[in-house]
């Protein structure tokens, strides 16, 4: 059977069923009637023929076996890490794991939720901070949010000075996105002092870039005297050894987590990190997880203070972080978890001996070591770097050449005995043994992970069973539908996830030579040759590691290119007021001002508005940003008339292409009228959501644009910023190729697919849709419709009139879902009282069907509230979830059956989901913040 | 941190309080006292240093590189099949599967029984017979078996007749175990016709070795009317296309499910089948799953038939086969599932097809195919075979010589245009198109797998979700401690369990020449020479199969031992009481009686029934098999006494290597006077149980049986047979080193422990279960205890009183465990009335009390009864196990309260597993024998 009829739910027979549902002879036919003749694709993308699943392993297998693994002593944010197998397989190889959405249904994540706060807890105490979150982009992103984070504290600066010592990405992302925000940024080496004020504060590095370790607390004082705050970029194993930066009086720190157990894959996806000051948690980007407690009393996780976020604050979030890295971190709290404290600090410790024995040996044998203080990485005084270099990567060793004459050798937790002589002999030196060389002043005495979740678990029995215990209370996509509108939560190919952990993919280091990483970028090459077919565009970047992270990305290649035009007033986005939070946070990061574009009765763009719009801001307008089908989940007909109405105004048009699973293989935005638009590779192009990332969204460009794309960020420091001042692009992320490591899933999924499949796919989600919205219609009324009544690749469920009959919100009705198994659909967006529904094209007839019995069930319980059958409060559904404890407990205080809470319907006597905890009071939780792991007792049901 | 302080439970601190429960200093003081000083090895194992699984990760990606994969045309039982990634990753690399052990406690095991019931349905649809087995061995076994069932049933025959068409390997093992048996075996062409009377009956090929289909109508009747049987070895593939044994009146069908999409694994595990007649089902060898009923009525699955097996019957059980393929069984079954019977039809057409188009080409260009009649295999005449062999091999293609003038290539699922093209080169041919070359009269017109459960899950997200689901209903390892005794259900380590599916091991064809596979012989001439040091003997081979295999083959070296030295009177095994009944069921595979020897009070051999019993037979007994420990759980003291009697008598001493997870490191069986033993690398060297098998049985042998250990079973039929009557040992199994494709795990076993750690891992298993004997005596007396009132590492616990006094039985403990979380312990083995409890090293301090906890909580449960406050019938304990449904349902029958039956224990709501059956009617089902899926309306709980 070919990949693509695995990869579709529905059978030719069920197909049939659905279309005879709808009334459609054919799935052209529907489609046909669907999509507007405007922007139809008239020719089928011009794609190889479809591989097999098998056809495609063997071609990712020798794309593997093109890359060269070189051993990675090259270190610069990126280290060579072991991955306990046990970890490997049970989180990053299960689909329980990896298919499971952000955590916004707190009720069905509490697993993941759990995992997410160990990660923070050990954030927390590495760092000595007061509060982390759950993980960001990348390092270099988390030091731009850094800035980010002081700017909006310390309004009256402008001035931020970046450590010249931190590692060249870091700097290079940081000071374009501080730029973006019209900061101004100096490079400077902060171990020589602060000078100045008007200062926003610094980003100090620690250790820096060469290895060196330098006292911080000198420009802490500094800054603080002149009302600034500092960030602190530190390795986090080096952090067990270290005194950590809440300590010496540091506001923030970040880093990475990679080097706890996650691959290189080649750049990405790795979780980064931020804690915080308490003062400061309000601004704090990206992902919080906190303690708060289920209706009936016992402690509960769930997301945050998610008023920050941009699904809610929009332009004035504190970022538009959405998509992070939430698989990785668990991974690297999993990591934390199994080591414990003892274990982590002896990790570290045996890096650095490492590092102090190979010094010892190259001083013995008369070379010259740069930095008397170090953790892992060695900086080596030679006459020609490079020869150094090249001579050990014939060797199959990656070491860094830092400048002409100075090589960086960084060590890390897989260094054997014989990895140590082989690099000595590209010195020419022998083995010896030598003296620690952390800094007295700087050792770490305070104590860390002490919870007793970091020193219980030190077996892999235990460790399995507690991934598996985890895993278990959540629902991911391996046991239900989750029919989120706007974030597709289709099939995730299994032939494709399973190469991404091959070690030809997974071991190898960014910054690797290009001669050595030809199947990488043989394999990112014809992605990107695909995407540029699928999209229209005229040449697309992979390096956006998040959809939001392309958004930034799109915008500030508009910016620039208009800059470049000497186009400086246009600074205006028209964003529709339907639009993603998303996409007016990232405008504000891009230093774009917003306008808001009304929406007409239909859903669709108000044209009158916008030629309002347009007219009063004539010459300011930098882009409009559509999302297409919009979020109301139709093809609106105009989409070409915005777009020439928009471009005819001197502005640039934006596809958001978060809905381009209602558009693969059938319309591309570049044809219609788009001159940039990102993909997210996790929604459509089958990336697992993997609990709340890793996220992939390239970005494709019109031809004009191409010069603005992404650069790369591991450039000199001198030539990033000849770039940026000339028309150029800017780096995003911390790497060329951004989360290179998953784009085989991807690659596997296009290949496998090709143009009729990728077709056939989007076809089906349109057909799924439609289903769903026909036999819903009754109970919940679709609130918008297109063309012939009909829906594209999700619809929107409004429940406003029945809330105001029966008091049931749409909340309730979400809540409800989950004890007849389901994911809530999306809650509240676009349109508050609402539940915004996509069932993809994974999804088969029993399945729709499932879900369709449930909704009919609830709206027949809430009928009973209108019928005075019962009162709200006192609801079945009101006061869903149950969890089997509670329908078990011989007290029964509801007026319904026990029956009726947990098996409402039938089917679910032989497959049922009971929720770990009840109704979680959200507001408690943010009322009373806590944000690291909860005593035990907190959890005794006798206390 | 080193690996077996990952595979060890109990950490240093957790270690202390088991020692001071216990009132030891040491560990090293507890195995003192609690091993006799006679058999202490006086000296550590002679190990490699400990690898970590990083370094030992490293070393298996080497061995799998020194493999040369060549493309697998080889066939004679092996073919080339895909396996979905979705049903490796979600079977054969999921814990949840394979660290399950064998269903008998069925309430906590419907996911993989009902995976095992696809099985038996879809063997019974595709041979057309009436009922089949849970899987067999292996191709050849399964021969051996059907001759073994023919001879059980037809008493009165002598003669056997093996078609010459069968591959060499089915021939050589049948043959032998047929001779083994004092059965005449003859190999002929059963195409030519039947001769002569006296038949037991007859193993016809279908296809022939060479790829040739004939009719086996003919033979069958000949057969029949000299009232004999007959078996046909059926390429199961092949019956979609076929008509089937069934149809033409074959009584009984046996064969390999390898094909269908377990990977070649150079050999093994696969898992082969049987099916018969209905008359002959009580005769069946293997495990049987059958459909029976739950307390309220519900259909269950469990173990049918169990009254047939060695654990009941012993030396008059149908076979001795205890492991068998579960997991592989379980693969294909899912391959069938995905594939459906369209799916698979296609994949044999395809194949066909191949065949027919290379068969084509090869006569365009002047070679002479051999049969006009095949399936995937085409036979060519050449010159020289050896030639077009090497010369295709050069070029990565496998293909067989079958004689030195013909070329079998057999066709798989995998096979692609360019092998063709490729394979043709060898020959000097080009494509061509071919007709099909099926036999008209043979075609199948008959429907198989029409069955639902193989026509709904189509899609890769239907297979992704239908695997969980069942795998969600069972209790593995990966969730809870399995304390079975005598089983070893110990952490499987994933650092070994990955490279089992690695290309470089996985795919490689049994058959290929040793130029190619110098990776698989290095890794397993290095667990050969791990074992040979840890059991002392001077030699092992691995090609034993299961632990039962491994019992025959080292009986059958005995047996060949005494009759090469003229001592063929000596045809006596002394087995003990206690002993496992699989080795009284081996005993008589091999020819052998079986003479039971009596158990003293104290659980030990009854020497002065020994010495009866030696007396009386002088000079016919061949053997004595003992368990060390013993059975009962002790190290006995007069172990080197019974080795010396039996030695003294002329009989071999075979030690059964069951318990070896309590010598492993302290005491060498070989040093304290075994002769062979066996072991079980599915339970003290972690292979996993996989829910009934694989297992791995090496036996290990003294210098003088060197000569009878288990030959090649692949060379030609009369070096097998000059080999035979000579002083040399047989095959038991279808390749030369068996399971081989599991044997990475055991090796990195070893690998990681090395001689401290395998040491260590038997003194904490010692530990753990003299911990819960000391905790849990008080409640349960424990049966048997030896010096010092230690335990070795089981113990059992002796429920009789307790029954006589309250009603509850052993069996009624083992079902309310499941209420507790747990598998139960081993029941009423080896003593009627008890449990046997084995926790093994792997479990932490929090596991054994967790299980102590509940055992001490059922313990006052059966309290209330004795003391009167409820009556048995009534009682918690009696009516276990619950199912979340029937505690919830409104209606509560029963006297104590809901949370009594779900939550006895606090820890419970937190971690809360509920079968999805409640207890099951074992003799309903054995009455009402239904042996394939039942329809969906059986599980209707409204009908």
């Amino acid at each position: 059977m070919d990949y693509i009829s695995r990869h579709v739910g529905p059978n030719q027979d069920e197909q049939q069923v659905l279309l005879d549902a709808l009334g459609y002879e054919s799935i052209g036919a529907l489609i046909a009637a669907a999509v507007p003749g405007g922007i139809l694709a008239d020719k089928p993308l011009d794609l190889p023929v479809a591989l097999s699943e098998y056809e495609a392993q063997d071609r990712l297998r020798e794309l593997a076996g093109k890359n060269q693994v070189l051993r990675a002593f090259y270190g610069q944010g990126f280290n060579s890490t072991l991955t306990p197998p046990v970890i490997r397989r049970g989180v990053v190889e299960d689909a329980g794991w990896y298919t499971a959405y952000t955590p916004y249904q707190a009720e069905i994540s509490q697993g993941r939720l759990e995992a997410l706060l160990n990660f923070q807890t050990m954030v927390q105490d590495l760092t000595g901070l007061d509060i982390a979150n759950a993980s960001l982009l990348d390092e270099a992103s988390a030091a731009a949010e850094a800035v980010g984070l002081m700017a909006r504290v310390v309004k009256k600066g402008r001035r931020v000075l970046l450590d010249a010592r931190l590692h060249p990405q870091v700097i290079n992302v940081a000071a374009e996105r501080a730029r973006a925000i019209d900061l101004e940024v100096e490079v400077v080496d902060l171990t020589e002092g602060v000078v100045g004020e008007d200062l926003v504060g610094a980003v100090f590095a620690y250790p820096g870039t060469e290895g060196d370790i330098a006292d911080p607390r000198p420009v802490i004082e500094a800054i603080h005297e002149r009302g600034g705050l500092v960030a602190v970029d530190a390795d986090i194993l080096a952090l067990t050894l270290l005194e950590s930066p809440g300590e010496f009086g540091a506001d923030i720190a970040i880093g990475t987590t990679q080097r706890l157990g996650v691959p290189l894959f080649y750049g990405g996806p790795h979780a980064a990190y931020m804690a915080v000051r308490q003062k400061l948690q309000r601004q704090m980007p990206g992902r919080l997880v906190g303690v708060s407690k289920d209706a009936e009393g016992y402690p509960a996780y769930r997301l945050a203070l998610q008023t920050r976020e941009q699904h809610i604050r929009r332009e004035r979030a504190t970022s538009n972080i959405c998509t992070a890295q939430a698989l990785l971190a668990v991974t690297a709290s999993m990591y934390a978890v199994y080591h414990g404290p003892d274990g982590l600090k002896e990790i570290a410790q045996n890096i650095h001996q490492r590092a102090a024995d190979f010094a010892a040996a190259l001083e013995k044998a008369g070379a010259r070591v740069k930095h008397a203080e170090f953790f892992d990485t060695v900086a080596v005084e030679v006459e020609a770097a490079r020869g150094v270099v090249d001579k050990l990567a014939q060797a199959g060793y990656l070491v860094r050449a830092v400048d002409e004459t100075t090589v960086g050798v960084s060590f890390g937790e897989d260094t054997t005995d014989a990895d140590v002589q082989a690099l000595l002999q590209g010195f020419g030196a022998q083995p010896a043994e030598g003296e620690a060389h952390l800094p007295e002043a700087l050792k770490r005495t305070t104590e860390y992970l002490t919870h007793e979740t970091f020193n219980r678990i030190h077996s892999e029995t235990q460790m399995m069973r507690y991934i598996r215990e985890l895993g278990d209370k959540d629902l991911a996509l391996d046991r239900t539908m989750i029919p989120l509108g706007s974030c597709t939560m289709k099939l995730n190919p299994t032939a494709g996830l399973e190469a991404i952990t091959w070690p030809g993919f997974a071991n190898v280091h960014p910054y690797t030579p290009d001669e050595y990483t030809a199947g990488w970028r043989e394999l990112i090459d014809e992605i990107r040759s695909w995407l540029v077919e699928i999209t229209g565009y005229a040449e697309v970047s992979v390096q956006p590691n998040s959809g939001a992270n392309g958004e930034l990305a799109g915008l500030l290649a508009i910016r620039r290119y208009h800059v470049a035009n000497g186009d400086t007033e246009r600074d205006i986005c028209l964003i529709p007021a339907s639009a993603h939070g998303t996409n007016a946070a990232s405008a504000t990061l891009a230093n774009l001002r917003v306008v808001v574009v009304k929406t007409a009765d239909d859903g669709s763009i108000d044209l009158a508005d916008l030629d309002e719009k347009l007219a009063k801001h004539e010459g300011h307008v930098a882009a409009i940003m559509l999302t297409y089908p919009s979020t109301h989940g139709v093809y609106e007909t105009d989409v070409r008339v915005v777009c020439d109405k928009v471009h005819a105004a001197g502005g640039q048009v934006y596809i958001d292409g978060a809905n381009m699973n209602a558009l693969t293989g059938i319309a591309r935005p570049g044809d219609f009228g788009g001159d940039v638009s990102h993909l997210n590779l996790h929604k459509t192009f089958t990336i697992p959501h993997g609990g709340g990332g890793p996220g992939v969204g390239p970005i494709g460009v019109a031809e004009h644009l191409i010069p603005f794309l992404p650069s790369n960020p591991d450039v000199p420091l001198e030539q990033a910023a000849a770039e940026v001042d000339g028309a150029a692009g800017v780096p995003v992320a911390s790497t060329l190729y951004g989360s290179a490591g998953v784009l085989p899933i991807s690659w596997a999924y296009i290949a496998m697919s090709g143009a009729d499949g990728l077709r056939s796919a989007t076809a089906h989600a349109v057909l799924n849709a439609n289903y769903i919205a026909r036999e819903l219609g009754d109970s919940f009324p679709v609130l918008y419709t297109g063309n012939d009544g009909l829906v594209g690749h999700e619809c929107i469920l409004d429940l406003r009139e029945l809330t105001d009959k029966s008091g049931v919100t749409a909340a309730d009705v979400a809540k409800r879902l989950i004890d007849y198994g389901f994911h809530a659909p999306t809650l509240a967006f676009p349109v508050a009282g609402t539940l915004m529904v996509e069932p993809t094209e994974s999804e088969d007839l029993a399945e729709l069907d499932r879900f369709i019995e449930a909704m009919r069930a609830i709206r027949a319980e809430i009928q009973e509230i209108i019928d005075g059958d019962i009162e709200y409060e006192k609801s079945v559904v009101h006061n869903a979830p149950y969890t089997a404890e509670s329908v078990i407990r011989s007290e029964w205080p509801y007026e319904f059956s026990r029956e009726k809470a947990a098996y409402p319907v039938a089917s679910l006597v032989h497959r049922k989901y009971f929720p770990p905890v009840r109704r979680i009071d959200e507001a408690f939780g943010d009322r009373n913040l806590q944000c690291a792991c909860p005593p035990p007792e907190a959890f005794d049901i006798e206390s």
